[in-house]
């Protein structure tokens, strides 16, 4: 028999003749066939796009490959801050994942941190430094998503991150999407130090959003620790140290040479082709029969593209 | 420096002294301390737990250990009849994991489907059958969930899935949460055989709902799949033969040998345990500082359990 045509991928498939109308969900008139993602991505004016600030994105060294991570100064600036001296002082360079458990975070710092003999120095970076869970609402760019979130009253982006807020409490903070990254903490809220980081490889863990400090998003390579080994039964650290990752090293672009940098763009979240680019997850088309009239935060990825011009860089 | 204690997982850090009252969100009268979902889990009475169906459990065999499908006759009655006439006539067995898309979904079958002259025969299952996209919500057993679910207007939970619906149009249908099972089709509604299924390895795309017939739910090893290397740009589909993971076989339990069956119980989503499971996660103890007062149906997997007294089966 002939094979079934593969599920066709959710980024691939949007939006090519959609005609489901919004919320109502009466059918609709035919409409005009709308674009697809693909061709929204590829019709993006270069002013939907911007560049990757070398100052605020870590090139994150794996046997398999780089990971690149967003940091975000604007709502973690002390961790962040922390993060760029650990990052130039080698901190990482030669320490390793540590854990990763199925459905919820790959996790990565110093084996050796609970011992005081061998724990590696921190460096220029502080030992001690204040949560930071959420910031003012007020004045924050939020490019907000009409949506229901369960999860908080009102959800957007912010410099491409999935942000939620609360108008009644005035505060915002970074939603724990996939491949948010976060700064590991102990029981007291100010334990975390951006040295031992995580990102979230699983169903969104919403239920840490406002419990720990958001630092930067994977936007290349997630995949990388996405499908590494499970850990063990104790929360998915490895029981053997053999069974870690070694990190090659974790640098700040900024610290590179701009030839070696990764040329990279990534679409502005305040940019209408991002609006438009969520519009067509609301309303699909082609092979979707049903639309769901909604998307949320968590649902869609920022695209990137490589820099117009430029030469495929070795990453 | 001392090592921070590593992120606490949400699996195991629930409720233990919670005492943030619900969605009002004032600060609550110190309540006495509740249990943590593992002392939930712990103290569940045996009539709260189900055995596995052994007509409606598939046990699929990879090279590096067993996963395990419950599958929803409920749902997809056609669907469940073919994948175990499928299972019966050995359909999988030498075949292939075709395709791994990180954050979405892994997908096995037949690699020569579309080649009438190497795809292997249906034997006894249909090739014709129709599309299960959605049931009567009349006269189903759905524990709602109160949460709002910004996806349909209702959700919850039957026997054991989680489970969405739509009281104006009067249908329910299974809702594409991490570890899902569905049946990949091409164009035409109706094109899934059952015979090329997918789980979901990533953050719920429920944008797929309505779209395709749901089988079933991964219940035990679902990191087997998760964790697979990343397919290629074409829809996460390996470039290569040789990158294909070979699955030894799919059986159905009722088509095993008692002895040889995985002794596991399944907790019911219908008991008093895991209505208190749910509430542990709205309202968070100990690490957290912060509760959500919310939960959502792709945010809590079901606990499953040993039957008391078997033997531990090798799986």
């Amino acid at each position: 028999m002939p094979k079934k045509t593969p599920l066709i991928s959710a980024l691939l498939a949007l939006g090519l003749s959609a005609a489901i109308a919004a919320p109502a969900k009466k059918p609709a008139a035919p409409a005009k066939p709308k674009k697809t993602s693909a061709e929204l991505i590829a019709a993006a004016p270069d002013g939907d796009w911007r560049a990757l600030d070398p100052g605020n994105t870590l090139l994150m060294e794996l046997p398999a490959g780089p990971v690149l991570i967003e940091l975000a100064p604007r709502f973690a600036p002390r961790h962040v801050a922390n993060i760029r001296a650990l990052a130039r002082g080698g901190f990482w360079d030669g320490l390793a994942v540590l854990r990763v458990q199925d459905n919820f975070v790959a996790q990565w710092g110093d084996p050796d941190g609970d011992d005081a003999a061998k724990a590696r120095p921190l460096g220029k970076a502080e030992a001690k430094i204040p949560a930071e869970f959420s910031v003012p609402l007020k004045g924050l760019p939020l490019t907000r998503l009409p949506d229901v979130d369960g999860w908080a009253p009102r959800s957007g982006f912010v410099d491409g991150f999935p942000v939620a807020a609360d108008p009644k409490t005035g505060r915002a903070w970074l939603a724990h999407c996939y491949g948010m990254v976060g700064a590991g903490r102990g029981n007291e809220v100010d334990s975390s130090t951006g040295a031992e980081l995580y990102a979230v490889i699983g169903h969104a863990p919403r239920g840490l959003d406002l419990n720990i400090t958001v630092v930067g998003r994977v936007i290349k390579g997630i995949e990388l620790l996405s499908s590494l080994p499970r850990g063990g039964s104790n929360m998915g650290f490895y029981d053997k140290p053999e069974q870690r990752l070694a990190i090659k090293q974790i640098r700040l672009l900024a610290d590179m040479p701009e030839a070696e940098r990764p040329a990279l763009q990534i679409l502005r979240t305040d940019s209408a082709t991002w609006t438009q680019l969520l519009d067509a997850r609301r309303h699909r088309g082609g092979w979707f029969v049903h639309s769901p009239a909604h998307t949320e935060i968590c649902s869609a990825g920022v695209p990137s593209r490589p820099v117009p011009g430029s030469a495929a860089k070795p990453q």
